[in-house]
């Protein structure tokens, strides 16, 4: 592997896992621009900048979009710690291992956290979240988008509208889905959304984009404390329970983004240039365009699959279309195949977690690698590997259906 | 300020402010490689060279030595939130702005934080820690090593002997100064440090190493519990009470950087390339030479400053080298200073907090920054901007000093 002083030189990739993914090449070069000061006016702009193209990007009028400092899940937290107190009550449908990590962290903030779940591969009826919530009256429903573990997108619209009528908060994790399909956070309800780079925005994990609306506004300027040595003149502490967290506090962090400028952490600078980037990149291809090359690429890729003999896992009505669930064919070694794509071909594909280890790949077509040339290589190279396995697929099969069907559209 | 949609375009600038200073242009490069997937063996490869480069960095034969994907404070946060639990006792002497942070998150760990506090621009004695130490009897001692609000650094010798003597644990905040002056973990008894890439280690605001030996390991494990969903057989949680962040859990973040390599956050790819390139940049440098480099710097432009009639502010038995408090003037705005600096310059210097805001400027010469072009352009800008706001400082004289200074080594 080398020796730890060696020049950085990381081998060619296509990255057709379920997340991070190959950044697009723009968003690699404002990384390596210089970096400025904290203050400076130029970098002040830029936070205004990110703030102005992700409410576009999340269809959202929400004054309070900006970044959270962290990978996806910090901003996560950065929603939960500073909307849950000790013993407010949260309902968590779960419907894949992400919805397990919303409920990790709810008990961490020592909410009282009610679970329904549903069968890994399928999302839930509406009916049936709007019952467990007139069941538990929960302060806050914690709810995955698009959870990577199933390749499943919950639709969103009809929980959004009932949540309001019972006046719980909803907090929606979108790190999957924004950029591969629709996602409308005013018009679905949501209060709360947040989202990583990594995925359908075509950058690199480690800063994650988080809305929130006036409700949750409210909830966070209720529990408001400021550190000491910052102190503005005649600030005083709110009466609500102080946010346990310093970091992630959304109060300190709306003064940080704000004409305030009140000093917090020190925004990451090279991130920040990403996140820019991410979002112009998106939004100058346009939302519907890129929905439509992650549909495009999702049905070529399955075409090809099917082709070759394999079946597709989950619920067909509600799989994401930037990633699809394998079933691994009888006598084959999933993890043999994974290392032999990476080895020869320098692909990488998914392996999966819980109830799906062993049973499924999961191929990403997220973000840059979301296009024709990726499904196509992918599938001749997959089809090279497995027949080394002993799983002889019609050769040539896939690749040619797959070709077919992205003409079709 | 142009459009949210203008390309990306930071102006050239001199970052001379108490950090983020400017990148070294070889870890711009690094962060503007292509990424890899989260568990591609390169990059746990380069996860495996992190850890070695920065025991090296920190003089430490920890294992445990990785990154925080966050800014400097989220490594503080980390090592709070995974050894305090509520009503542990806590020891923060304060001596500037970042002990008030640590006292700060301390308290939002629900900690009974005890503190002691030296005038802003002197360092404690070790005496008078010690006898704190005697006194509170506190499980932690947290203290900052160099603070930049101030420009002191804490010597921290007799401190961490005291604290292994009296069964208390000692974390150290080295954010502004590894990379610029000495820093011995093991040397000098520290527990758990923590740093951050934007002062003198030349890179970007967003990843934090962190350090800890087998006490504080003992200690984090203790309290170890594993978020369902990715639990591996046979798994039993701990009996001491849960980490009170996912995020920052120390004992889930050892899992994710050994041989586990259990899945928690995805590793912020291009900010591990830049903490990479920072370490190594360094060491090929050498840290003594490194460290020699900031003393110069700061002797040239002290030497520069006084021969301008300017006055140094602090202790200057304790001065940090990569940052010097500068009196502002009777009669000078100290804020149409810095902002002519950068206008017509495009250099910035820093500004200063609570008792020292207004009073003085910081001037930073750190990491990459740090050199004798920075030190004389710097100076040279300054008298032209003091000379246009009344202050007429002998012409030239800052900068001949300076280069003498320099040459004296």
């Amino acid at each position: 592997m080398g020796k730890a002083t060696d020049e950085l030189n990381p081998p060619p990739r296509l990255l057709m896992g379920p997340g991070p993914v190959e950044a697009d090449p723009r968003v690699l070069r404002a990384m390596s621009m210089p970096l400025l000061g904290q203050f400076d006016p130029v970098l002040t702009g830029y936070m205004n900048d990110v703030m102005a193209l992700y409410r576009e990007v999340l269809r959202t009028g929400n004054r309070w979009t900006f970044l959270v400092d962290g990978t996806a899940r910090a901003a996560i937290e950065a929603a939960m710690v500073s909307i849950l107190a000790p013993g407010d009550r949260v309902l968590v449908p779960v419907f894949g291992r992400f919805g397990h990590l919303l409920c990790e962290i709810a008990r961490r903030c020592e909410a009282e956290v009610r679970v329904i779940e549903a069968e890994w591969g399928r999302v839930f009826e509406p009916e049936r979240v709007i019952a467990a919530l007139r069941e538990h009256r929960p302060a806050l429903v914690a709810l995955v988008h698009g959870d990577t573990s199933t390749t499943m997108a919950q639709p969103l619209a009809e929980i959004g509208a009932a949540c309001r009528e019972h006046d719980a908060l909803l907090y929606v994790d979108a790190t999957a889905t924004v950029g591969g399909m629709d996602v409308r956070v005013d018009d679905w309800c949501v209060d709360v959304l947040s989202t990583g780079l990594q995925k359908c925005l075509s950058g690199p994990p480690g800063s994650a984009p988080i809305t929130f609306n006036e409700r949750v506004e409210e909830r966070v300027l209720a529990r408001k404390h400021i550190e000491q040595g910052i102190l503005p003149d005649g600030f005083r502490a709110a009466q609500g329970p102080v946010i346990r967290s310093n970091y992630f506090d959304l109060a300190m962090l709306m003064d940080y983004w704000s004409e305030a400028r009140l000093n917090h952490h020190t925004e990451a600078t090279s991130m920040l240039y990403a996140a820019r980037e991410c979002a112009r990149v998106l939004l100058a291809e346009g939302l519907e365009a890129a929905h439509e090359r992650h549909r495009r690429a999702s049905r070529a890729l399955g075409a090809g699959l099917r082709a070759m003999g394999l079946e597709i896992f989950g619920d067909p009505a509600h799989k994401m279309p930037n990633v699809t669930g394998v079933l691994i064919p009888d006598g084959v070694n999933g993890d043999a195949v994974r290392a032999k794509m990476l080895d020869d071909f320098g692909i990488e594909i998914g392996t999966s977690f819980g109830p799906l280890a062993g049973r499924i790949w999961r191929i990403g077509t997220m973000g840059y690698v979301c296009r024709k040339r990726s499904v196509l290589l992918c599938l001749m190279a997959l089809e090279t590997v497995l027949r080394a396995q002993g799983f002889r697929a019609p050769p040539g099969e896939a690749v040619d259906a797959a070709l077919q069907a992205w003409v079709e559209g």
